[in-house]
C-alpha cells in the first residue's frame, strides 16, 4: 500500500494546489515561461520515491530529504540527478517550508507514531496557498498541524496552508489498491490455509514477522514501544502453540 | 491557455477517476504487478500533446488518435514511441471507448464548434466508473452527452460514465494561467498602447487575425461559419480604419 | 548466456512475426498511426528483463508477467513503467493469449523443467501469425506445444501460430556468446588450472554449486529431481576427494 | 513506406549477422563485458534516421553519415548525442567500411538512382561476416555489389560480407504496411473518388506532385533525368484536362 | 560556432567555479545529499540551448531565459520539462543574479552589439565565488563588467564574481572547431572556387546575406547599425558585379 | 569523496583536452557532424561510475573496463547500454589507450597501493594530446608516469600525453565536499562524541572497520600488507580496551 499512497499523494497534492480546494492556484508542470511548481518529499522511502517519482512526472521540479546518505545514494543513482537529493537537517526542512509549493511528508517508521517535522510555527514561513500531503496520518501524522481527514472532506486550511491527511489514501483507488494487495497476500493466505497458522509463520520467515499479537501478547517490537507494553518475540509464541 | 487546459486534463481525470468522485478506483500508474490504466487523448494538438505528455509522466499507458499522419509522426519522433500514435477511425474510436480508463477530448478547431466523437450510445461500451475530459467543451465539447461544469461542482455522471466538463479550466491555476497569459500577451498589449489598435495589427501579420469582430463585422471565419453569418477580411477592415 | 538468449529471443520473434515465416506480417514499432505490436514476456527473470529490454527498444508494447512481486518492483523502478508489469495469474495467462502479438517464454527453474504455461487449447485464442518464442526449451519448454529446433529450421506453425524453439539459441551469435562466457568463467578455469578441481571447488562457494555429478553421484538437487534420482552434497563429495 | 523500410533494416541485419545467415554472429546490443555491435547509417533521411533509431534501441553503437549539416543537427537535438553524427566523406565512409558490423545504405534521392556509396574494392576492408543493408535497392542500390533478391531468399555474400537487398522490404510486415498506407493514401484515395483525377490534383499542392506519368508525358523531374526524358509540368498537364 | 561556443560555456564555467580559479568550490552535479548548482542560461537560442543541454548533463539545476514564447515551447517540448523555462524580465534576471551559482550569457544578436543585461550594481547580490560566462564577449558582451580576456588568463575577478570572458572561446577545442567548420563552409567553398563570388552568391539565397562588405558599402544591416553606417542590399550589390 | 572525486575526473579531463593545457583541442560532446570523444574508464567502481555518468552527460562515446562481470551487469542495467561495457584484459587496455581521446584511471584497491595499468611504454600507441587521468594518485596512482600534481599546476606532459594527477581533487570544489563529507560523517562524530570511540566501535560493526592504527598496531588489512607489517583485528583492539 505504499506505492499507492506515494503514487497517490501527487495527485491529491496536484488538487489541492488548485483555486476551489483554496490553494494557490499553481500547476506543478508549469508552462514554456513559467517555472515549474517545487514539490518537496520529506522521507526517500518507498512512500517518499514514489511520490517523488509522479511529481517528477508531471515536470516538477523535485527534492527528496532524507537521514540515510545511502538511500540518497540509491535515489541519485536511479534518477542520474533528476530528482535533487538533501541530507534532512532542521536547515534543510525550514528551507523546504520556505520554498516550496507542495511538502510530503512519507515519513514512516513501521509501527511506530511518525516524528513531527513540521511544526506549527514553521507553517509561518510556508507560501500562502501551498499545499501539506501527510502520507503518514495513519501513524498520526508528521506535522504537528496533520489531524486525519476523509475523502468526502479531504482537506482543511491553518495558516494559509492547505493540508490533505486523508487517513485510508488507496481507499480512494480501490480497484488498483484491491488488486495491489490480492497480489501481495494471496501466497500468504493461501499459505494459512493449507497450513494452518502456527506451520505457516514457522516455514517462512517473511511471514513470521507478520504477527502482530497473540493471545494477549504485542509480538511486534514498535508497536509495544507505541503504546509503552513489553514485547514477545513471534517465534517463541509459535513454537508454543 | 492550450498548454494549460492540456496539462490540466489528466490532473483532473485523474481526480475524477477516484472512488469519491464516482470513478473505477482506478490509480493511473498502477502499481508493480497491477497495469497501469490506460489513456486515450483525442487529438494530437497542443492541448492533446500536453494531456499525454502529463498521462505519460504518470505512468499510464496512452494513445493519441489524430487524422493528420504528419502530426502523429511528430508526436512519434518526439516520444519515440513511448505516446502510441493512431490514425483516427471510426474504429479507433470504438476501440478506445471499450479500453479506455480516460478519454481526453482535445479536438479543437480554433473558433468552430467541436464536432461530436463520442456519442450517447457509444458509452453503453465503455467500463463503469472510466472518465471523459471535455477540454473542448468551450466550444461546445467533442463528446455528445458533454455540458459545461464549473469548479465547484466539475462532474457528473451519464451512463455510468464520469464527465469532467469545466469549462474555464485554467482558471484553477490562475497563479500559472495568469503568469503564462502575460507573458504571451504581453508584447501584443504594448503594442497596442505604443501604436493604437489599428496600426498595432498593420504591422503584426500574426496579431492581425486576433481581430474577431469590429463594428458588426465578424472578420474571423470560422465564427462566421458556426453562428451562420458573413465574414469580412481583418486586413480590409484595418485598412478602412 | 541467459542475457544472450534474452536478448536475441526479441530479433528472433520479430524475424518470425514476418510473413515469409508465416508470421502475421506485424513489424513490432509499427508506424506513427498504426499501433505498435504487442510482446509478452512470461518470467521477469535475466532472461525475461533482458527479452523485455529488446522489445521495449523497439518500440513494442512490452508486459512481462511473473509471480515475484519484489521482482516486479525491481523491474518497475528501473524501466519507470515503460514495461508494464503484471502479477502471473491463469487470468494473466489468458489475457496475454488473447492480445499478444508475440508471447517469450522465459521462466527457467534452474537445472529444473520448466512448467508448461501455455496448453494446447489456449492456442485456439492466440491470433493467426501471432509468435511464440520459447527459450526454456532446453529444459523442456514452457509451452505445450514446444520441441526443440534447429537454426537451419528454427520455426514450425501449430494451429497458425508459429513457434521459435531453437534449443541452442546462444549459438546464433557465437561470438558474441563465446567472448561472454570466456569473461564469465575464465576465473573459474584459472583456478581449476593452479588449484585441481578439489582445492577450487573448496574455496569458492560459489563454485561449489557448479559440481552436477561426480563418480556416478549427482550432486545438484534439481538435475536429481528431473530424474528421479538421489542428490548428494558437494561439499560432502569434495571432501572425500 | 519509408518508416517501414527504415524500422525494418535492423531486423533484417541483426538477422543476417547471425552465424547460420553466414554472418559473423555478433549480438548487436552485446552483453555486459562484451560491447555492443557497430551500425553505421549511410543517410540521416526517414529511412536512415528510423534504422538508427532501432538499432539504438537494440544497444548498438549507431552513426549516422550525412551531408547535410542541417539534418544532422536535428538528429543530434532529437536524439541528445546519442546517436553519433559525422559528415560524409570518403573518409568517413572508409572508416565506416573498416569498423562496423553493419552499414546500412539509405540515401534515397527521390525517383532517381542511387548513387553508389561503396565499390566492391572497399569490401576487402570489411570485417569478415559484417552486413550490408541496402534499403535503396528499388533504385538500384546505393552499393556497387548489390543486387536485388527476396523474402525467400534475402541475404547473398560477396568478398565474405553478407548483402541483405530484399526489393520490397515492406512487404515482410504486410499487415503493418497496409495499415499505414492506408492511413497515409486514404485523403488521396478519396478525394479521386469524389473528384476526378483532374480537379483532386488542381485543390492539393501536395497531390500535383505525385503525377508521374501522364498520356505518355513523363511528368517527375528525377524520373525523367534517371531514363534520360524530357519531363513536363504536372501542373500544365493537369490544366490542360 | 556557436553550437561549440555554448558547450564549452559549462565547461569552462564548471572548471572557473574550483577553488584555484577563485570560484565558490561547488561541483555542478552536486553530491547524493548535496543539491546541485544552479546554472541559468540566459538566452535560449543555438548557444543558450547547447549551453543549457552541458549542464544538464552533469546535473546541475538548469534555467533558460528568454524573451520569446515559442522558442521557450521548443525548448519545452525538447526536453520535456528538464529544463526550467522562463519568460525573460528585469525580475526575473534578478532572481536569477540571487540564487544561480552559474550564469551563462548567450544573447547575441547576429552582428549586433550585445545588450548589457547584468549590470555592476547587480554583482553585489550574487554569491561570492559564482561564475559568469559571457559567450556574447566577441560582440562586446552582454555583461557591463564583461572585457575580453584570452585562454592565458581566461578569469578575472569583479566584486567577487568569477568572469570568464574568453574572445575565441572555440579556439580551446581547436581541433573539434576546425572539423565542425570545415563541415560547414565546404560546400560554399567549393561554390566560391567553382563559380567566382559573384555567381555563387547569386545562385544561393543562404550565402548571399553573407556578404558583409564590398567595395567600402556595409550590406549587412546590423554591421552597419552598431557602427552607425548606412547599409546597401547584397542582391543589389551582386547585380552590379 | 569517491563520488566527488569522480565527477570531478571529466571535468577536469574536459579542460586537460584543451589547446591552452597541451591536450588535442578535442570537445567531448563534438558537434554535429563531429563524432564525439572516447572516454575510456578503467575501474567500475563508485568512482568510474559516476566518472562515466559525468562523461555521458557531456555526451561522449564511454567505455567502462572491469574485472567483475558483476559489476558491469549493474552498470548495463543502470544505463541500459547507453555506456559500454568491456571486461579488463590486456587487450582491452591496449585497444584503450589507441582510441581514447581522455582515460580516467578509477581502480581502488581500498588502502591499498593500485596496480599499474598503463606503463610508459604504452604512451606511445595513445594520440597526441590525449589526457590520463589518474584518481588513484592518492594511493601511488593506476599509470606508471602518474606523479601527483597540485591543483595550482594539475598538468604535466609526458610522451605528448597529459597527466592529470592531482592529489586532492575533491579539494578545488570544497564547498559540495566538506558538506557531502559533514553528511557522511556527523552520525560517527555524534556517537564517538556522545559514547567514547571504544564504544561507538563496539555498537557499530559499519564504524569498526574505520579503525586504522591503535598504539601502534595497525587495524586495517591491506594499509599492513603496502608496508609490510602485521594487522591486528579492530574487534580484539577495542575489546581490550
Amino acid at each position: 500500500m505504499s506505492t499507492v499512497a506515494g503514487r497517490m499523494a501527487v495527485q491529491a497534492g496536484a488538487h489541492s494546489l488548485e483555486k476551489a480546494q483554496g490553494g494557490a492556484g499553481v500547476l506543478l508542470p508549469g508552462v514554456p515561461g513559467v517555472a515549474p511548481g517545487k514539490v518537496t518529499v520529506i522521507g526517500g522511502g518507498v512512500v517518499g520515491e514514489n511520490a517523488a517519482r509522479m511529481a517528477l512526472g508531471l515536470g516538477a521540479e523535485v527534492t527528496i530529504l532524507d537521514k540515510s546518505i545511502a538511500r540518497l545514494e540509491v535515489l541519485d543513482d536511479r534518477y542520474q540527478g533528476r530528482i535533487k537529493t538533501v541530507y534532512s537537517t532542521a536547515d534543510a526542512l525550514e528551507t523546504a517550508t520556505r520554498e516550496s509549493d507542495m511538502i510530503i511528508g512519507a515519513v514512516l517508521v513501521p509501527g511506530a507514531a511518525a516524528p513531527k517535522l513540521i511544526t506549527r510555527s514553521m507553517l509561518a514561513d510556508m507560501k500562502p496557498g501551498s499545499v501539506l500531503v501527510d502520507v503518514a496520518i495513519d501513524q498520526g501524522g508528521c506535522f504537528e498541524t496533520s489531524k486525519p481527514t476523509t475523502h468526502a472532506e479531504p482537506t482543511y486550511i491553518v495558516d494559509g496552508v492547505v493540508h490533505y491527511c486523508v487517513a485510508n489514501m488507496p481507499g480512494a483507488v480501490a480497484r488498483t489498491s484491491t488488486q495491489g494487495l490480492t497480489n501481495a497476500t494471496l501466497p500468504f493466505v493461501l499459505a494459512l490455509a493449507d497450513k494452518g497458522w502456527q506451520q505457516a509463520l514457522r516455514d517462512d520467515p517473511h511471514f513470521l514477522p507478520g504477527l502482530n499479537v497473540h493471545a494477549g501478547q504485542v509480538t511486534y517490537q514498535a508497536v509495544a514501544d507505541a503504546f509503552g507494553l513489553e514485547s514477545s518475540d513471534p517465534a517463541s509464541v509459535v513454537a508454543a502453540n
